[in-house]
């Protein structure tokens, strides 16, 4: 179904049909857009409440700035459906977040108004920075650059490195502050607290608001005037004692806060933003989900990416089945950690900015004090559990695979060197569908598991998880332990069995075998349970190992495995390069077995969006792929 | 040579010893302690004028506060040498940085009053906060928890995320600003001018000194005395606006600027914020290498860490050469990076905070407008470049190994997701030295060669570095370009070699052999080298390949080695766990090679401090160790 756009948008075929509009109209398309990313995220669900919240500044934006030449960076990018809409992306719009269609996030191979890809939060400031630089190196002093960030990515200390640097830049870049109290949940910490301040005080608005329409008045007359300008600003600077601003502390203009939803405003204020020189910042205060009443009203963490809905209603739907399911994964570790806290008081969690995601919000809800979400900042979130543990404290740090990335260098310097124990939860560890390859999490056991004093293990199955996270929790003076699983359903409707200790680096059997042995880590060894069954009908006898731990390695088990087998294949679904399998080549190099060996897991190249199923597949690591290479193998192979 | 300590130190073996003292043999003894320091550094070399910039604080500190009950948290740690005389080191201080001696950085396991390890910067906060939540946790509301950061550490993303947290904590958390305008060379961005300007502003210090008194006065008085202090505060809040500060924008209550080179005032102060409850922050204006007159009046970059010196005259102490030396790579990357430059107007350099450490100052100096320091900064420094690179711009990021594990997801995330083309040149990539395991660069070759679109390649001499950077300009469209090289002297006296294109991935056979292969990636393929000139003199033929590239792999160059040896050993100068080595393990794998492979390199262990010979041969990597495992490999070996 294709949905229909407003008779405005649909002859809005990049931002140049656009820039033909009388700016009276722009109200109208506002509406339009706002209506067809309803009528298509109800349909085909995705991303919502953060692109309802930026349609007029998206508008705006395109309207008053020569994109593609001026180059725009949305910031996580959540919020730039519209953007997409407006850049020659309408009518394949349907295809958002689905296998070969477009992404959900910009994109620069998408198109050329997708400045810079994102995904994970905090970048738009540098990027738009190296930007601006090049140009005022080049010698283009027309072009610009602007960042649109929001308050919650604001939080990420990379933001914070790149205004730093930014306020001393002298460059034409805009950052446009997309404040709405809230990223994918209710955005936390000092800063969210003072930008509410700013927005709400009075006195301070009011004197804002003075300077603001003397600049308006004054800054389209040229450089005497700007003179003025600043003339006036110095002096009501004066008189606040200089900086009296957190982001005129950091040498940026700060003009503001001005109503995120008046489009005319906004092309108003970012027509004289565009001729004030330097780096300046423009605070945009909006409402999340904007224009759709259930959205506005309703849990704003929902409505982030609610899945299909009924858009008179307002009611999502929820997918119901004749037979009980297996849980996500998520809700176990959630369910989980409080079921061990309220046995263990020294438990703590810790998540930054995805309580919801993580299922953390259980243990933040029940036990408040011992349950932290520390804002989107990964680093802190690391060394801030690292200083809990020196403390006798057990903390369950729980970040996305592919956001442990950012703090990485916590893991080695505060964890690992100094071998506290720590425990690690990295959910979405694997491919992470429909995010695509920004949030897949396709490195972390090659990048844990290099570091000393790093345990790094994947449960099969909820029972799995639940008994690592066990494990995890007894008493242990030293090493990090990590736990990664993937987004979504495990494999049992029976999930809540009885905690038991595994032995760390403890891999079992799970099926015995003659010719071949799969050597499986995590859950994508179910996809090994159901190929040896197929082979079992075939009359091709495979052996199965739920290894559990990519380090330290079962080394009993895996002599008993060099011993007995010729031919093995690995397993993962984690990048080859280094990963699992590397592990398991290491040691039959370093205890002198000569096997053949195939190693299955993520190729060396950049796996886009898609179902996790859907990219397995592509990749070979469904059970059709894994089906094949046992195929091969067990046919001859000419060892040189 | 043991220095001998002044009178009143010589008799501190602990803060307990410090707290006999009466306040006012403080001053006499902080000049005890700075002339301790001088003694010391000036024979035994060091870090210098960060230690001599806080003495005075570090002895208040001791002294006001119960340590080691009381956690206190140095950032980046050059500047503890104080604190760890203070606390039990004095008489094994000469062993500061020296193989099996005590370590240059605060560090757990040396001592009780070390309560948390350090090396990186800006992870103070986190820690501190980190303990002082799990006290808050744990009822011990008495107990104090203080930070001591740098201004240069502050522009670290990640202090601003722990200051984010810590504004809306409740904890007892002191955070020390310790302002000197530097970190190693000259602190850069926003926040330098800011914390100048109120630390320079009149009005600003007068109002807040009326209100330090009144503090001063009330805060002895208890709880009543305390809502008064509460009230007077928000009157002049309102009067200033809310949140006149940075600081106090994050919610964290501001003191100072105060002169932290007063130890009674700081005594004082000290003692007021240990009974003002919740997040607070004081800022101490210190002069880096106070008290020492070449060091305060000379280059603060020079006295960060002079070597050794004559402490009477200030000179610093350069060995002489009779033969013309080899280079440091560093001064090969940066006179290179300038030559480069001159002839292609693309190139831009980029450091975060280390332009003396890696010579990019060359460039800054010769071409200010293409070579930036952004500040410790490093996942802004990646971003920062890739930005460049989207306008067509050629970065040369230079990162140390070690820092560049901070801007991991940047390179993942920026630009190997994006296929940019941005170069990184990593520095003290391989052991550090005496700097020690914060700093070894021992996981880049792992957590690189994991990511596609990643160049691996490290020199063996000055020429490849030369060569494999001019290959790195030359135009690309895609692919980041990662060079590894380590700290100090290179190989070639007459390093000014003409450029020449290196054919990415291509690798170079060093000397023919016939029993074993070694195969190895980058300079410490020297100690090859050597090795096989011992072997041949023992009638052992052992070839020797510089493979240049840990990827992509000479895949023709070792389907010829794999063809004609049997035996071969990898060596590197990182963590065999998922490194090179392996690298080598898997094409041997994919291609049904079964050969014996030893792999030489870091191993999975937290290796101490010391020199990089010492340390190679503590892991077998140096030329004995890779003699012996070749004679090892040319006995018969049992293939299971």
């Amino acid at each position: 179904m294709l949905i229909t756009p407003g008779k405005l948008l649909a002859n809005i075929n990049s931002p140049a049909d656009l820039k033909k509009l009388d700016q009276a109209e722009l109200v109208e398309l506002c509406s339009e857009l706002r209506q067809f990313i309803i009528d298509n995220v109800s349909v085909y669900g995705g991303h919502f409440g953060a692109s309802l919240g930026v349609v007029e500044l998206t508008v705006a934006l395109h309207f008053v700035f020569n994109t593609p030449e001026d180059q725009l960076v949305w910031d996580v990018g959540h919020q730039a459906y519209g953007h997409k809409i407006l850049t020659g992306r309408r009518d394949n719009f349907f295809t958002n977040r689905v296998y070969n269609g477009i992404s959900g996030f910009p994109k620069r191979k998408e198109s050329e108004y997708d400045t810079f890809g994102v995904g994970h939060s905090s970048t738009s400031v540098s990027a738009a920075l190296g930007m601006a630089m090049a140009s005022k190196y080049l010698g283009l002093n027309q072009k610009q650059h602007v960042a649109v960030i929001g308050d919650g990515a604001l939080t990420g200390g990379m933001a914070f490195e790149g205004l730093n640097h930014a306020g001393v830049s002298d460059t034409n870049i805009i950052i446009i502050l997309n404040d709405n109290c809230m990223s994918i949940d209710p955005n936390v910490g000092a800063l969210k607290d003072y930008l509410t301040d700013i927005t709400t005080s009075k006195t301070y608005n009011k004197l804002k608001d003075d300077v603001w329409n003397l600049l308006g008045k004054l800054s389209h007359f040229g450089k005497s005037a700007q003179e003025i300008v600043s003339k006036v600003e110095n002096g009501i600077k004066a008189t606040l004692l200089s900086q009296s601003n957190l982001f005129e502390s950091l040498n940026l203009r700060y003009f503001g806060p001005v109503d995120g939803h008046d489009v005319d405003h906004l092309v108003a204020v970012l027509n004289d933003l565009k001729n004030i020189k330097g780096p300046k910042i423009l605070h945009c205060v909006t409402v999340k989900g904007k224009g759709y009443g259930p959205a506005e009203k309703g849990n704003a963490t929902t409505w982030h990416a609610p899945g299909t809905f009924d858009k008179i209603t307002g009611e999502i739907y929820k997918k119901t089945y004749a037979l009980p399911q297996a849980p996500k994964y998520q809700d176990v570790f959630g369910h989980t950690l409080v079921e061990l806290a309220k046995a263990n008081d020294k438990i703590m969690g810790i998540t930054p900015a995805m309580p919801s995601g993580s299922s953390l919000n259980i243990m933040m809800k029940e036990m408040p004090n011992r349950a932290f979400d520390v804002g989107i900042a990964e680093q802190h979130a690391v060394t801030f559990s690292a200083g809990l543990a020196t403390q006798g404290l057990i903390p369950f740090c729980n970040i996305y695979s592919s956001f442990m990335q950012r703090a990485y260098d916590q893991v080695v310097h505060d964890v690992c060197i100094q071998n506290l124990p720590v425990n690690f939860c990295l959910d979405r560890a694997g491919f992470a569908g429909a995010d695509g390859p920004t949030h897949h999490g396709a490195y972390d056991i090659a990048y844990f598991r290099c570091l000393p004093n790093m345990i790094v293990s994947a449960p099969m199955n909820e029972e799995e998880l639940r008994n690592l996270m066990y494990t995890a929790q007894l008493p242990r003076k030293e090493r990090a332990f990590s736990i990664r699983y993937p987004r979504g359903q495990g494999v049992m409707p029976q999930w809540k069995t009885s905690f038991q200790e595994i032995e760390i680096g403890k891999g079992r059997k799970v099926k015995d075998g003659e010719e071949v042995a799969i050597l499986s880590l995590g859950h994508i060894g179910n996809y090994a349970v159901e190929v040896c069954e197929k082979l079992d009908a075939k009359g091709i006898s495979v052996a199965h190992y739920d290894m559990r731990f990519a380090k330290p390695l079962d080394t009993v088990l895996l002599h008993q495995i060099a011993t007995k087998f010729k031919k093995i294949i690995t397993l993962e679904d984690g990048c080859i390069q280094g990963g699992f399998g590397s592990a398991i080549l290491e040691f039959f190099a370093d205890n002198h077995y000569q096997l053949e060996v195939k190693r299955l897991g993520i190729p060396d190249a950049i796996i886009e969006h898609g179902d996790q199923l859907e990219l397995h597949k592509e990749v070979g690591i469904d059970p059709e792929g894994i089906l094949k290479t046992v195929l091969e193998m067990v046919e001859p192979v000419i060892v040189r």
